[in-house]
């Protein structure tokens, strides 16, 4: 197995739109920059959290080429570049691959359910073939809940076999802590991530790699601190903290909780816009969860912390 | 309501790759043309038995152009011009209607899970208002298996109301014949689809339109049948035998199922080829499966018709 090119906490960026639903390139250099300002070990943009499969091909493409030119290096970012169709996922994964990205984080084709692992072997043997490159390092991104197509430990074990320098890690978003320990556990030396850093402490202590986690783009420095401390006695006290946090976001509607409060912390009202078919966040829900942001010590961007940590 | 540009019998057609998984574009027009030929009312390409999300945006409207250029009527033909993001979906319809397409068979956004109805019609309208052409004539696709994005009767109407030239149809693939039965009852003169021929009876006594049904690729004769003689005695005799001919093939893995007949009975093996995540179908299951449709008499591109029914 190859050397991980990722450890730590990354973040699937969220993905600003203009008024006219248009990606908004300066505002999303602007935040990944932000990020890494922050401490983030990479970003995983074009994940789900990231509306990606809310853009065509071209707009990611797009925004990625403005993100390496707005110089940011192509290591720390791992791009999701999975799509249904193979010519699709091949054209994604080379321009990653061009612009020198650490890894990808590749969704199985998800339209069709219930095929079969001999068909999703199939479909990623041909994608690592047409790429043909030896820079191209991806990350199966597992999440049922959207794609309702598992990597099964047996496609896993497979893939890794046949190309064990580029097939070198996994984001689990099933939220199924004992889908993760069984990959942790039969695959060790695997790039595993956690979907949630609610699992990031069971996840490091499992000999994983981290976590890539949607609420890393709003409590950056709270997650980060289990990272660095999680072979430390505080280690379960801080990962209680972060898990609170979490709860909190996640009790609303998770991308528009996430751009509410971006635009809120940020002053930046913009933020606020999804595309379609997702919807803002109504102004009471907008209110109640600022309100318990607010009130929540472990969170990292609050006002007061904001200025401190601007770049 | 607009006057429907479709009823009767159309079929999602099977798309043939090259031994390298390219869209075979002589295959295609030829076996588009020999489809009309065997009375299809219509081609719903670029369907789900079309491995339509199997292929880019690219490759379908490259084997858009070419059906065209071959001679085939925009007219006859419902291209599926659905999308996860607003930009690919808009572009499939502008090339769609530019080329004067009776119809299009649109898909919600199918990556997101749980969406509610807001958002749906503010995906929906934005595509609308963004072609911005009186001649866009879309068929909603209504297919949970596949899209777990259900079309509730209340969208359904919101759609109707708010785009009633364009929003002229639905095609029920959800296999649940009380749903198809609460949209015919609520939008009368609505163009409702059954999205398999074994509703095709009740959809037209319901005052529905007609059937889509994959199955049309290879028994056209046999559900054309039903459909001319839908209101004389014969009919539930006829609905009686389409449906036994479609439990023999969905009693197999349907779209390599479908593609294993068409070589089969046209004489032509580079059909069986599929994309992954599809596997073809294997020898033994390929010959239980002719040896069922040679027993069925009711199976109507059998050796015997075939060269009749030939172009």
């Amino acid at each position: 197995m190859t050397d991980q090119p990722f450890r730590g906490v990354l973040a699937p960026v969220l993905t600003p739109f203009t008024a006219d639903l248009s990606p908004d390139v300066a505002r999303f250099t602007a935040f990944c920059r932000w990020m890494l300002a922050q401490g983030a070990d990479g970003l995983a943009v074009f994940g789900t959290t990231s509306e990606a499969n809310s853009m065509s091909a071209d707009e990611r493409m797009g925004l990625l080429d403005a993100l390496i030119e707005s110089g940011v290096p192509g290591a720390k970012l791992m791009p999701g570049t999975g799509a249904c169709s193979i010519d699709e996922a091949v054209r994604l994964n080379k321009q990653a691959v061009a612009h020198g990205c650490g890894g990808v984080l590749m969704l199985p084709p998800f339209y069709y359910k219930g095929m079969n692992d001999d068909g999703l072997f199939a479909f990623f043997s041909e994608v690592v073939q047409r790429v043909g490159d030896s820079g191209l390092k991806i990350y199966l991104y597992h999440i049922p809940p959207q794609t309702a197509t598992p990597f099964s430990l047996d496609l896993i074990g497979r893939l890794i076999k046949e190309y064990p320098d580029t097939v070198v890690g996994l984001k689990d978003s099933g939220g199924d802590w004992s889908n993760t320990d069984a990959i942790l556990k039969a695959f060790p030396g695997f790039g595993t991530f956690a979907g949630s850093e609610v699992f990031l402490l069971d996840t490091l202590r499992g000999g994983g790699a981290g976590c890539i986690t949607a609420t890393g783009n709003v409590n950056p420095g709270g997650i980060r601190k289990v990272f660095e401390n999680w072979e430390t006695p505080e280690a379960d006290a801080l990962q209680a903290a972060i898990t609170k946090t979490r709860k909190i976001i996640q009790a609303r509607p998770m991308v528009p909780a996430l751009k509410a409060i971006v635009a809120h912390y940020h002053n930046d009202p913009a933020w606020a816009t999804v595309r379609p078919p997702m919807v803002p966040l109504d102004a009471e829900t907008t209110k109640g969860l600022i309100a318990d942001l607010d009130a929540d010590e472990g969170f990292t961007i609050a006002p007061a912390k904001l200025s401190d940590a601007a770049e």
